[in-house]
């Protein structure tokens, strides 16, 4: 049985996903469907490629990912489908795609261009459900991605900030906020695994700074911590309340990691 | 494996939806159940029906349809199954599977009164989980609809705004805003593709007008279109943004579509 | 085929939920995974422990609950695989498994500490894909509990306020909002069933008082009612609107059923 996943922007109050997975299941009817979030931020291709990159691999080999963050969508855009050595991503080609295929190796990307796999009718404001949906379905039931259309050799790639590291200050910028106000940023561990220091201090703009800590708890109610999150980036977090409200947070704030000075060094 | 599909009110922040899907798993445990949509307004009728119209005929035939908008849940108002030759619709007899009910040829209408197709225990506000919840899962197992409860000639009609059409003026109104600020139309493409004009304005109340367009980008950013959408209406919307925020548009704002006069048939 | 179900503080706007459900897939492909609710308030262990008290028993004997809401992840707070007689209970123990456990004979208590059935790598922040997710798939796949870890013989309590009766008069008050505003008591039901009067006054703080009725509609439109609900506790609700929102009721607002004193019997 295979496993397709969903990240859209089209929310939950209406029917858009509902009639997508109609769709799928009309050609792929013993398909499991996953919601990873729908409630990407309208037209937000940043966080809509953050959420497939931070989920896609925690799936079963050979899942089919499909992300539709279209504001595009009816215009010369491509959609396209890409193989990887683990999974198939469909997508539009605005770079939605790209954050997730950084860490995968790509065998295939065809664009979506043969019509016998799309629905009969294709409207011009909804392709999740008339061209991505059917696509996914045909995908997950064993269709040669070849068929789909057109081999390309190269797909959008979306600009996105790099942490920079001087010695030991690693240099960063917030990326993304979560459900919990927790402020993602795109410093991973591999900045602070490598290195000899065990202790570590997180300067925030404005003079704001606090500890890397190993659990929330570990800091008062309302105190703020860093913390290396679930997606092995480092986070800005505040114990039992929202890092971005409590420390007036936004995408973009620099964010900068120094070891700790050991306080018997400390000279006045 | 038969799908169930589920439209309801109940929104996701409580139990109410997972309890409903308990109670079927316990009678249908291979069944496949898809949400459309939880955030149909409490007790809002009209919105609910257009909701499950967008998107029930995307689904396999043989689908049992849900929905639960019910605001007379406990009193004397009637429960139904409605069978068409497509699919089976299950809910309450309020009016909220009329329009579905449109496009389909009803085939028996049955009132949900036998108690063994219920839960043992039916509780006074919950009918969600008590009535058409076991119903659904009995009929998706292929229960005969006919065992339900007494047949019936008729049902509950929603009152729906119905465009109008002179010559090759058609006027109608906003009937439904979408997640993403889209307003929805109750003038179908029908009125555009049995006309000869190949270029039509849309002209809203307050003297706001835009042109019928093809994609969204086709507009500059913060700039409205008119826009055949993928419900098979025509929608308002702004290109990447809100048309009901920057048009403050409302349910029921009057609008009318005219042929585009051409430049060179303009005198003064 | 075994059913997991989950209630998590994660929301629907990042990608959690959908990374523990590819974790479960992995090792349980076949698992039906349903989605109780992912919008309780972010560490309010009470709200969860009461959805899930109000929804468990409505699902198949032998589904395995998961729930995590879980504000000391990472922290030495254990974390729990509970088997009773009907079904398996998996989260964090900080109480939000015991209210769904006090209808319940409790068979086994294991602490889950046996890595084999843990991700290769857990994070600190994120149990619920890490820790709780492969060991409920593990256990829908029919692994012995016993095998988790550690046996143990309790598990931290929810303090819960409990209902008091004296004579008929029954003092109570207010422990959840749903999604519609209705305020749901910690009366419950056998407080009236066991008494021979059949008609019942509520009053709430501040004077505001209504009666028992059978459903919504039975008063007008924004009036107040009192009526057992779906989970068997008393609600105060207003029909057609919030009686969160009408009345200004807050959790902990206490309230007082006493039986109607009939109108023959009033002297002035």
């Amino acid at each position: 049985m295979s496993v397709i996943t969903l990240v859209t922007d089209f929310g939950t109050r209406d029917w858009f996903v509902g009639a997508m997975k109609g769709a799928m299941l009309r050609i792929a009817p013993r398909v499991t469907i996953v919601d990873i979030n729908h409630e990407v931020p309208a037209g937000n291709i940043a966080a809509g490629a953050f959420a497939l990159a931070a989920s896609y691999s925690y799936f079963p080999k050979g899942t089919v990912h499909v992300i539709v963050v279209d504001p595009g969508v009816g215009s010369s855009r491509k959609a396209l489908a890409i193989e990887t050595t683990n999974y198939i991503f469909v997508g539009p080609d605005n770079g939605v795609l790209s954050l997730a295929l950084r860490r995968e190796k790509i065998t295939a990307i065809h664009s979506l261009e043969n019509r016998n796999y799309h629905a009969e009718q294709v409207s011009r404001t909804f392709h999740g459900r008339d061209v991505f949906a059917p696509v996914a379905a045909y995908l997950a039931q064993g269709t040669a991605i070849a068929k789909l259309g057109r081999r390309l050799n190269k797909l959008v790639m979306l600009k996105w900030p790099e942490m920079r590291k001087e010695r030991a200050v690693v240099k960063g910028e917030i990326v993304y906020f979560d459900h919990f106000g927790n402020a993602i940023t795109n410093i991973n561990e591999a900045a602070f695994t490598t290195a000899t220091e065990k202790s570590w201090e997180v300067y925030i703009s404005h003079g704001r700074r606090c500890k890397l800590e190993q659990f929330y708890q570990i800091v008062r109610t309302g105190q703020p911590l860093g913390i290396i999150g679930s997606t092995g980036f480092l986070e800005i977090a505040v114990n039992g309340g929202s890092a971005k409200r409590v420390l007036n947070l936004k995408i973009g704030t620099v964010v900068t990691v120094r070891p700790s000075r050991k306080a018997g060094s400390l000279k006045r």
